[in-house]
């Protein structure tokens, strides 16, 4: 399903390679590990620790470290290279700009266009997708199909959207953001004010704010706003499946890792990285470079730098030490039941005094 | 991106003021706290403990109660009220009224309207849209657009489909009902009858019945029955990316917050309320009025009024018991280790007889 | 909503019913439990623990076993048949091809479809679909509304894709596959890499292979491989709001439950069962026919025919008794406490000789 082609020349090209060992007319269409490989794919050397694996492989082209010591065998070449990690990362890049080659502008005819909404230069607006009232899309940017953008809402320059991504009513989204397939952006907060178990909706009348650079990932979802703004800040990247409550801050820099939830309000300062599946209550602070390991559940402020897991989370080193000692109360209730037992006799009148 | 502006005079009207203090000119184009707020800003005193912020706030006009004893700075304008939050909450239902007025009815021209259909009254339906063979959309509804509406669906009067919401084959939805983007009302139940390691699907026939003034978060999932129906209780609230299984019955007055998952056949009661990312177990029953804390996991029938915790959960308050104990299990394995040795001394014979 | 409608007679024959006792002349419209049938509907004894509920259920037909002991009510009618639960899975099979019957061949006039794609015999796509350059959709799938196929994308024989699936660029579903609404299949790899706190995204090349038979619930979200594929086994059954990394490997005929998560590269064997909410870290083994209960934590290898549960997982048997002590906890604090003082009292010097 993937096209790619590269000659052996091709590979030496864009890996940057010092010196050709092996054959000379192959041609690579995938990539895989050393172990994995199949003739016709590429693989690498990145880790010394997989060395051993480089004589079984059988891809037909390696990218190699020059320290290695070994020959490529029938059919198979190495490629020399100074660092086979970064050499395969020039090569994904070039790969990824073949497969997805930013579309010509263009708006598909069955895109529907509200009359005052503005679209900027050199923009692609894909098939099915509707671009409401007043809306802007900024200059160079990819709209793909099926796309929504809500009434007044802002898509900044060279930023892209996925089949069926979402940025709903006046909210806006940075410079060269990336929007996955699903994506809810702007999709209302959830407060309600319950009168006589009731539970009348509070408005919700402010707006989601993306920064630059940011990547939120296939269906996650991010609520606006009470009123204000709930606010992403530039630079941070968003997995798949995460829930962004209303009014929650989040700084620069962060990484928020697939099916984690943070509940509204709270403020994630920057460079802060939250694993899968850990949430956060309401109205938290968590500073600077914090690490929320996966599946914690946060319910107090954390200083800068913090490092902690479980549910309630709490220090990583202690929570890991109170897990080991968990798991050795079996042991413990023994001992402290025979300790019981032992004292009875000390305590106790003995009943004979001639044993 | 909001384009809401009002004048100061609009604000006192709005808001019910009782008093005016300060310039007469002012305009806000947004609505902070009282500490976020700019020049431009409404803002407001909803609660006493962030009175000492009121006379740093930059915000152009402060909703204040009668009893705040403070002058406004210059350009800057107190409207004082009987109970602040009231008045913000009025002010914030007209934005809401001024950002989303209801649509007038129309059906776009792109939608795809099958020819069975029945279409109410004063119906508006968006670009893209979808309704198949024999859906009925109740009058005064709105269907933004890209939403799905499935053959033989029924969506009650005055209910909102926001853009992409899906209803699938022959569910219900009740009046009033809002169904946030990418919600799917009707998946399929996850039913599999394994015969010698092959799963083999069980036939999910049965619907989801949604009741009235349902709430219905983004990209949250409802699966069909196995037959018979799903159940969503009317007044019940539910937030992004909760997963609902099949022949579920949940109560009216509910709140389920995101990421929450409930599994097939399970009873949920009325005014239950299930916090983030819960779990509960398939065929059980939450008695009425129970709370579930957010990352709880529940695995058998919990009494009305019940307050749990934890997973496996257990009351609230025990629960927090032994979350503090488990806390201090270093310290009590030390204090075990150190009465071991102590009873050594104690019981074993003295060494030496003279000490 | 649901429209069926089955006499006694069509009733009787679909069951296999081997007697009839009690009314001829009845019609059944819907299916429920015997507690909550009412007159219209259809139920089955199909565990001898409900056998008491047989005399006051309001069902019109009742599939009933052998040796059952009683008689209909008025207005009632048995259907006798070898196994009450295998009969009702035979007519909800019926029932389910009378509400989806596979939609004759037609490709809908508002559907894009690519030049160079490939549509093969007998294939349906229903309104606003999206098939992309180079797509291949194979015999006689079934396409519904508002789903996209992307570039290069290949979709197998007989497969269905409900109304806004999603299957990105060069990505590969195999044959009977079902892939629910909102799905995500080809989403982009999670994966940076940070340089001077700045997250620069690693390029994701490869694609998503899905085999035969697998279903995959409505909202859930499979990433494409870094390079070569993220793999889905066939006869892989796939719940709602379900995370799947990039080359992720799952083997054949697994269970994923909702809202489960799997990271990046971790390989799960074939007939692994993922209970709700569970998650799974990255580079991981999960051996063979292993089983994961609901909201557990994986962080390291397993064995196949493991059974954990907690998080971080371990063995069922001994969390569940860890469990049970923690709850002990109180009671070994207060122990321990008057051990302490116990032992002071034997230690210490008496205070008078004589007492």
């Amino acid at each position: 399903v993937l096209q790619i082609r590269y000659s052996l020349n091709d590979i030496e090209r864009l890996a940057g390679g010092v010196e050709l060992l092996g054959g000379t007319n192959l041609e690579v269409s995938g990539i895989s590990t050393l172990s994995e490989a199949a003739p016709g794919d590429l693989t690498f050397l990145g880790n010394k620790k997989y060395k051993s694996e480089v004589a079984d492989t059988k891809a037909s082209v390696v990218l190699i470290p020059k320290d290695y010591e070994g020959k490529p065998s029938h059919n198979q070449a190495y490629v020399i290279v100074d660092n086979p990690s970064l050499s395969l990362a020039l090569i994904c890049r070039e790969i990824e700009c073949r497969l997805w080659p930013k579309p010509d502008p263009s708006i598909d005819k069955s895109a529907f266009i509200a009359a005052n909404a503005k679209i900027g230069n050199g923009v692609f607006i894909g098939a099915g997708c509707v671009i409401d009232e007043g809306a802007v899309i900024g200059d160079s940017s990819v709209i793909q199909a099926q796309s929504y953008v809500g009434k007044g809402a802002i898509i900044g320059e060279q930023s892209w959207l996925m089949p069926r991504a979402s940025v709903l009513d006046y909210c806006k989204i940075g410079k060269r953001a990336k929007l996955s397939t699903g994506v809810v952006v702007g999709s209302d907060g959830f407060g309600y004010e319950t009168i006589k178990g009731i539970h009348n909706k509070v408005p919700q009348v402010g707006h989601v704010d993306v920064g630059d650079d940011v990547d939120i990932g296939a269906n996650t979802t991010i609520d606006r706003a009470r009123f204000g703004k709930t606010l992403i800040g530039s630079g941070t990247k968003i997995d798949n499946l995460v829930q962004i409550g209303h009014n929650v801050k989040i700084g620069k820099n962060c990484i928020i890792v697939a099916q984690a939830g943070i509940s509204g309000s709270t403020v994630i300062e920057d460079n802060v990285v939250i694993a899968g599946q850990a949430g956060i209550a309401g109205h938290l602070r968590i500073g600077k470079g914090s690490q929320l390991s996966a599946q914690c559940g946060v319910n107090h402020d954390l200083e800068a730098g913090s490092f902690v897991r479980g549910t309630p989370a709490f220090p990583f080193m202690m929570a890991n030490r109170i897990e080991i000692l968990k798991r050795r109360l079996p042991d413990l209730f023994k001992r402290v039941e025979k300790i019981e037992e032992v004292l009875q006799h000390v305590t106790e009148p003995a009943p004979k005094s001639d044993q």
